[in-house]
């Protein structure tokens, strides 16, 4: 059921029956290697382009939730997923190759949560059984598409973000009759556009803040809760900056949250001395970090409620050579295990 | 409820409560020009780029939509939409400008129809009581971004497809108690990508064909009924080419539809002496004219059941520069008057 204006309130609340993550060479070096499923050797995964690296990289992510899960390929309902590159391709090519009924999305960076708050709504409703929701990033796809050519090397502002190659996904299945203890997704809050005239493609925390703010206060505001609720909030790519930036903006919206209970997937990401200046972005940095740090903290019962933020900012090269501004989306996934 | 492996069933069918329709001045001047609320002048609409223009033109439709179905845009819930552009920007401006709680989504030229099918199912489901179900495209933004420049004045080959410029939106309601004779969306079949290896991007008919072959199958499959089920099978965009070779694969599949039953959006937007080759496509084809034509002969009583499939190739510049073949996909979305 609808909650408010913005949230969907699972009454079968579903149950997130496994979790993969696979992420590259340079975040398999970052503080939260031990959490990965797995770390690619390398970029290229011996494909022959990026672009087919990161759509195999995707597959290989959903294959192992799936199986993880205790589903074949063959039971497996739908996908909801997206990615960064154009037309999504990374995801229409892993969708292809795995056969499984799909829903395109796209919310940027915010993707990842996107696809939880659908295929959510989807199985609480009834319509389905299980559901597998994704996404991915890739450094190297993201720079060429994105920004300038990797070999020109060229310098980029502290402000900047470091895409990460990254993917993650969340097998989720309808609650049955379960008394046992798991981790479930209760509550989903969409967004809606929030646009700061932020014009700065290398600013991207500034630009998204202000969507992850009017999407928190929503879920707060639509749920009748405070952040007291949760043990955790995490955003999905704010970065060191656009953290900072939220908590300013949450306080501004009288909706604080306490600093040391908001934590950043992209600021967790890296060591600041892996040199990504703003921290981690992309799609498959909160899939990632969601499907791994996040997931495993609720189901180690070191928190027992997080609300986990994707954002997004939807702008393309060529919006921003037309001068236009970045606009943010941010949804939300309330996570909590009984 | 989820029937057979693809088709949600909607036991609360949501009404089709208005749908709006815009078109560019060349669909303006073809065989359905009667049927849309609003022919445009130029391709510009007084904007800065076709982009701006695409985002300006969707962004009047959904507001066209809402206001004929009687609501205000504080009270439409949500929308759903995408198209073609790169990272969806003409649905993301548009989303900005009209502030409304929003999903975005990419399923190509498909993307009406994948709108349509998870919209109803929020409102089924109880999770929304209204809708916004839309998407766009426009010749300029897609032959820039996909193609050549315009300037080139590039010959196309007989195969290649004319994106239309149109949008087309639908506003979905919750059925309530009405026991009113009215337009309701009654089941969604959902699709899975299929790739015959079709490598050439001038023959969009050839590598969509497949998908909307599946699709439509599952859908009778999963529906247990027949194509004397309908009174009318509308495809998205296969043209003219593909329209025939859908009607093959359909035979060689085991469920023939008899030609007269099956129109294809595409190649009833234009005229043939409008030299659009093999017919119109984009996101705003099946937007466009299933939101004026299809749904208008099932509200005037000349027919009474309808599936309307959507179809999308997932390809894009990059994938095509990289010698992939084309995915496609396909949705399709059961309207029935009772």
């Amino acid at each position: 059921m609808r909650q408010g204006k913005q949230t969907f309130v699972y009454q079968h609340a579903p149950v997130v029956a496994s979790h993969a993550s696979i992420v590259g060479p340079k975040e398999g070096e970052g503080p939260l290697a031990s959490e990965f499923d797995e770390i690619l050797p390398d970029d290229l995964l011996g494909q022959k382009s990026w672009e087919l690296a990161e759509s195999e990289m995707l597959r290989r992510c959903i294959l192992r939730a799936a199986e993880d899960g205790g589903i074949t390929l063959e039971q497996a309902q739908a996908l909801f997923s997206g990615d960064l590159n154009n037309q999504i391709i990374a995801t229409g090519f892993a969708a292809r190759a795995l056969g499984i009924p799909f829903f395109g999305l796209y919310g940027a960076c915010s993707t990842f949560v996107e696809a939880l708050v659908l295929g959510s709504a989807l199985i609480s409703g009834g319509f389905l059984e299980n559901a597998l929701c994704s996404a991915s990033s890739h450094f190297c796809t993201a720079e060429r598409q994105f920004r300038l050519p990797l070999e020109m090397g060229t310098q980029r502002p502290p402000s900047a973000h470091w895409t990460a190659t990254a993917a993650g996904c969340a097998l989720l299945k309808s609650c049955g009759d379960s008394s046992e203890k798991l981790l479930r997704v209760t509550a989903g809050t969409f967004g809606k556009i929030e646009d700061y005239q932020i014009k700065d493609a290398n600013h991207m925390g500034a630009a998204m803040a202000p969507a992850v703010c009017s999407t928190i206060c929503a879920h707060f505001e639509d749920m009748r809760i405070d952040p007291d609720h949760y043990d955790l909030v995490a955003t999905g790519d704010l970065g060191w900056i656009g953290r900072e930036i939220l908590l300013e903006l949450l306080r501004q919206n009288g909706h604080p949250i306490p600093p040391e209970k908001l934590v950043d997937c992209g600021a967790s990401l890296y060591y600041q001395e892996q040199d990504t200046h703003a921290g981690g972005s992309g799609c498959g940095c909160v899939a990632s970090v969601g499907c791994s740090w996040i997931m495993k903290r609720l189901e180690r019962g070191e928190i027992h409620r997080a609300l986990l933020v994707g954002s997004g900012a939807m702008l393309s090269p060529t919006s921003t050579l037309q001068a236009q501004s970045i606009p943010g989306i941010a949804y939300a996934a309330a996570l909590e295990v009984f």
